[in-house]
Order: structure tokens, then C-alpha cells, then sequence
């Protein structure tokens, strides 16, 4: 321990505490600020919309992500940067690393993550088997691409993808046209269609100093495109596997932060990436309770450059997401080891507004719940 | 599962939220605001200090605990009412009742904690042991109550006692004048002393609907009648006798929330009440990680009307507080299984500034990681 180490710190909390701002006021800035606020460390929210619901425990900035005068103040009031989604204008971050603020995870993270061509390119550089893919342009790159990649395939944008948005299957040489008509005829890639037995995702976090943690994976099932249940999987005999995955993309990019690597499990036995996620992670809101210390935190520790908490899990753990429509909170709670998340978003179709964590002693016990708390979103 | 339960819930988050009011702003508040926040309910503290620590987290009413100005801006805009300490002034919590906003815990509550007295009485009304007492109004009921009890022997003012404030301690006869003086001549209790082996707390949560869930107790020591270090004592010996005073209370007071009771440990086998808090409680921080629901979080759902969440603490934990002076953040961290909390205020010989809690394996590596945290902020 040096001796630096057993000063105390500032007198006045303005002098201990550091500022993180975060682009995007959603659920996701909402959990991080809330993890965060315990180390000392206050938060300013940037998102064009007055009742972001991060803005409960945030001072929120309402701006576009690209108003340059919105972005000065918001650049003004912080100390370090990090984002929610990975859609962050390029243009925004490069101002602000002009104004000497650090942005975490770096800038090159966002810029792969959000480009599935460049994404992929990167997964097959680093030897992390993915999907067959080709970049497609037009609709006569689109016939080539069926040629080779074979059918089924997806038809995916390149950018602005997520929750299953901007997507099409394509499984007939006759839909072709019409997929393309779908994802609004921009720059594309298309991917094989993997017939998989699983989903699971890695979480992953890096501190500025180059250390690097994991959670269990997680295993992840969808409705309609959008994460719906996400399991915690206690010794996956893919875990190892998905974390070296997670190491080669984190140290070529000498990424901080949380990082999410979504994979698709074929034959039991090999993994394919599907995504990355340059950002805390839907399916590592388990942690919450789940972990000796949560995704957002260590993300928050990462970020403001401290050292990291540890990500084991004593008990078995999983999350149901509430789409769409919420249930009351106290229907939730009255269940066996269920916490309740409630983002305060107004209610709209398609909408994630909340999720239910489940904590019990056995997975089996935790699947059990999982079917309470699901009995209780099941409204129709 | 009744059908009502498999409604959905508003779909205006105003609707969904409840408010609770929060009387005092500083740690206790806003723990009990973050713990509360994921539940989808919203804060309004009220505290005559613009910096309170807890107005990151909540609205801030700034205001005297008796303004009625102030009390009714409060009232207006909360739909429940709890506080963060025993010395709320009585009349405004009449104010608040005839406003018809419940106040929870009730209170009956405040009324005997905040009073040495009547709370003395009340334990010896249930059958709880407590150490031998006596009133005192002037200093000739002193001198007959030095004889009765015998000495040595604590004078304790009746109200506005805490962290070893009014308290006198009287090793013999020739102290009495200097004991009396000490106390601010005041209405005070003089009470026998107690050669106790431990000092410990049981914390307890009782439910709107009357269900009580206990927390492990928690072995205390102080310094300079300040709480220092609480551990978690799992299986404690005196675990289910704890408990059975601690029913006894809260049956007796109709009451919800969380309730702290403080015992000295006489001859090991023995308990002997030396306190209760109508609230959350420092002893009881070490539940933010460590429970698998936190102390505030089961504050919270009991005000709400919301069923109580689990209390079991799968590893091993301490709190160690830093008062007067906080360790940096980072230096904390760098501990395994440390976590850390500033809760931003302005640091002040004596005060309370922040607190670490460590969770490891065993009870022996927990006792070591305090080591390590005191060293850090043995400074001196």
C-alpha cells in the first residue's frame, strides 16, 4: 500500500467527486447513474427528450446528440464521457475528444459496433467464427450474395440495426426483392441463417489499466426480436471459450468499460459471434442483484478509472423483460426472490419498461420463477 | 394469482409511481432513495440544509422541520411519509397525520424512541431485560437515584440523545455535580452500567399486512460513541432471542418499517436492550451488498405497501464507517470485495462521511478485509 494510497481525500465533496456524462437518458444511463452515485461520483444525462427517465437521479441536459451547443454544455459539466447505445453520432465524439474529454469505451469500439460489415470483418480477423456474410450494396450485390452465402440468409442494414430492427429473412430467391424493399434499400450485409441451439452473451469488463473480469454467460431468449428472458448459465462449459472471444475483441480495441459479446451456440459445442455491444447490456441486468457487483457499477469503476469489483454470482439468477406493458409492482414482489425494475417510461407497444430480477438457490428453482413472473406479463 | 394481479399497470408512469416523503436529507435518505428509485417510486426530502446529500437523488424541499409553510409544500406533493431520524418534532408529525398522509413507522414509535424514558419503560412493559434506571428531573433526584442504582452508572438525557451526545458517565459519588452540569441540567435517566462482553443489533422490517422478516444480527464496536465497525454474526447464538424481542416491539407498536434494536451482550448468554431506532440504521448498512435485499430496499417496500423481500446474507460481511475524514475511492476498491460509499457531504471532525463494506467467504477473511479498510483510514 503506498503511501499516497492512506490520504484522505477532499475536504469539500465537489473535490472528491468526479462527473460522468452520459449520452442517452434511457433505463440504461438510469442504472448507471444509480450504481454509481454510492462511489461518490455524480451524473449528467444528454437526450433530446425532457422526461428521459434517467433524469430522476441525473442533472439532464435536453439536446440533440449532435447540437453542437448542447454538446459544450454538456462537455462543460463533465469530467469523462460514456454513452448508452452505440448509435452516438461519430461526429459528436469527435468533438469532445477535441475538447481533451475521454470517451469510454473509445471511440473505434463505436465505430465497429455500430457497422455490422465492420463488426464481422473484425470477428473473422481476430479468428472468432461468425455467420458467412457479404457486403451488399444494391440489389444485384443482394442476388450475388444469395448466390454465395446460400439460402436461408438474413438481410441485415449495416447501421441503425437493433431490437430486430432493419432486419429481413430471406427464404426463397423470391423474397429477395422484397427483403430488400424492407430494410429501405441501404447499405446491407447478409448473413447466413445459423441454426442454433442456444443464445448466450459474455459480459465483459476493462479497466483503464488494462484488467479484464467476466460474468457468467448468460443464456438469452427473444419475442419478437427483443430480449425477453436472459438466464444466468453457472458454469457454461462454453464460459472459458466465450471469454477468450471477449478478450481478443477488448484488448484490440483497448476497450474500457463493459462490453457485450452476443453468440450463437451451434451443435452444443461452437460458438459463432452474432453482436457486440459497445455498453452495459439487457441480458446482464441479473447482475443487479446477481453478482458481487453489477454490470453498471464495474462499467461506472471502469469508466472513472477505478479498480474493478468482482462479477461472481452466489446463487442462480435470471431477468424477465416487461414489453410493452408492466406488471403492478407488488404482483412482481410477492414472488419468492423476485426484485422489480421499474424504468418510469411511459407505456407504448414494443416498449421495454421494465424487467424483474429472480434470485433462488438452484436454476431449476430460478426457471420455476421465471414462469411466475412470466404468468404475470402473459396479460392477453 | 387473482385475476386483478395480471392487470398491467398505468401506463403514465405518474400513475404507476408513488411519492414517498422523506423527512431529513442526509446518508439515511438518500440510501433509502436509490434503494427505492428501481421500484419505480419517486423521493421528496425535506431538511433545512440547500447541500443535503440526499438532493442528487430526490426533489429538495428546503425547509425547517416545523415551517408549517414548508411541511405543507412537502405534504402536497408526496402520497406517504417516513423519516430518517428519531427527532422529528411531534407536532409536525400531527400536522402531517391531520393532512391524512400516513407516517410510517407510526407515530407511537417516535414517541417512545425519542424518549429514554418511555422507551426504558416499554422494554421493561414487554419483558425485555434492560439495565436498572431511574428517572431524573433535578439534581436531588440524581443523588437519590446514584443510590438506588448504584454507580458506576450513564446519565443520559430523556431527548435528543445520539452518537454519545448527552451522556455522562458517573464513576463516583463526586462526579454527580459535574455529570448533572454535563447534560445541560436537563430531564435525564440515570441507568445502571453494564459490563457487557458484546455490543449487537438486531434489524427487523415488519410489512404494512403485519409479516416481520429479521436480518442476521450485527456485532458492534465505537469509537468515541460513534459506530466504527459493524460484522455480520451469522448464526449468532442469540440470533432467535434477538428476534423474539424485536417481535415483541413491533406487535406492541403497530409498526412498519425498519426497526433497529440495540442489545448489550451480558455474561454471553444474556441480552439487555440498550436502544431502538425507528429506522434504518448504521449497523444495518452492511445489507446493501451483502443481504439479498437490502435494509432500505425492505424500508421502502414497507412504507409503499409492497411485500418484504428476502433477508438471508449468502457471504460473509462488514461495514466499517469513516468518520471525519474519507479514504480515496480507488484505495478502498483496490481491496477484494470491498465496496465503497460516499455520501457527499462536506468533511467534519465526527462526522459521518461515507462507510465500506466488505463481503468474502468467511467470517475470518471478513474480519481481515476490515483490517485492511482500517489501516486506510487510520490516517493519523
Amino acid at each position: 500500500m503506498s503511501a499516497s494510497k492512506k490520504t484522505a481525500a477532499a475536504d469539500d465533496p465537489k473535490d472528491r467527486f468526479i462527473k460522468i456524462g452520459i449520452i442517452g437518458g434511457g433505463q440504461l444511463a438510469r442504472m448507471l447513474a444509480l450504481s454509481g452515485h454510492p462511489l461518490g461520483i455524480n451524473f449528467v444525462t444528454l437526450e433530446p427528450a425532457a422526461d428521459a427517465c434517467a433524469a430522476a437521479v441525473a442533472e439532464h441536459v435536453i439536446g440533440d446528440y449532435d447540437d453542437r451547443g448542447k454538446l459544450e454544455e454538456f462537455a462543460s459539466k463533465v469530467d469523462v464521457v460514456t454513452y448508452e447505445f452505440e448509435n452516438v453520432p461519430a461526429e459528436s465524439v469527435k468533438y469532445l475528444s477535441e475538447k481533451k474529454l475521454p470517451v469510454y469505451p473509445p471511440p473505434q469500439a463505436l465505430a465497429v459496433s455500430r457497422d455490422r460489415l465492420k463488426e464481422k470483418t473484425l470477428f473473422r480477423e481476430l479468428g472468432i467464427p461468425t455467420p458467412n456474410f457479404s457486403a451488399v450494396g444494391n440489389i444485384e450485390d443482394l442476388k450475388t450474395a444469395v448466390e454465395t452465402i446460400g439460402l436461408p440468409a438474413v438481410l441485415k442494414s449495416r447501421t441503425l440495426g437493433y431490437d430486430g430492427k432493419g432486419q429481413a429473412v430471406i427464404k426463397s430467391k423470391n423474397e429477395i426483392e422484397n427483403a430488400w424493399e424492407r430494410v429501405g434499400k441501404v447499405d446491407c450485409i447478409l448473413e447466413g441463417f445459423i441454426a442454433f441451439t442456444r443464445e448466450i452473451s459474455v459480459i465483459a469488463v476493462r479497466s483503464r489499466e488494462g484488467e479484464i473480469r467476466y460474468y457468467p454467460v448468460s443464456e438469452n431468449t427473444h419475442k419478437n426480436g427483443i430480449l425477453h428472458v436472459a438466464i444466468h448459465s453457472p458454469n457454461d462449459p462454453l464460459q472459458s471459450l466465450a471469454e477468450d472471444y471477449g478478450r481478443r475483441l477488448l484488448e484490440h480495441l483497448d476497450y474500457v468499460g463493459v462490453l457485450a459479446l452476443e453468440l450463437f451456440v451451434v451443435d452444443g459445442a461452437t460458438l459463432m459471434a452474432n453482436e457486440i455491444a459497445p455498453r452495459v447490456h439487457n441480458t446482464g441486468h441479473w447482475t443487479i442483484e446477481g453478482a458481487a457487483t453489477s454490470q453498471f457499477e464495474n462499467h461506472i469503476r471502469a469508466v472513472a478509472g477505478l479498480p474493478l469489483g468482482g462479477t461472481t454470482v452466489p446463487n442462480s439468477c435470471a431477468m424477465v423483460n416487461f414489453i410493452g406493458e408492466i406488471p403492478p409492482a407488488a404482483s412482481v414482489l410477492e414472488i419468492k426472490g423476485a426484485h422489480f425494475h421499474d424504468y418510469g417510461k411511459f407505456a407504448k407497444s414494443g416498449r421495454k419498461l421494465g424487467h424483474a430480477t429472480i434470485c433462488r438457490n438452484t436454476r431449476n428453482d430460478v426457471i420455476a420463477g421465471v414462469d411466475e413472473i412470466l404468468a404475470l406479463s402473459d396479460i392477453s
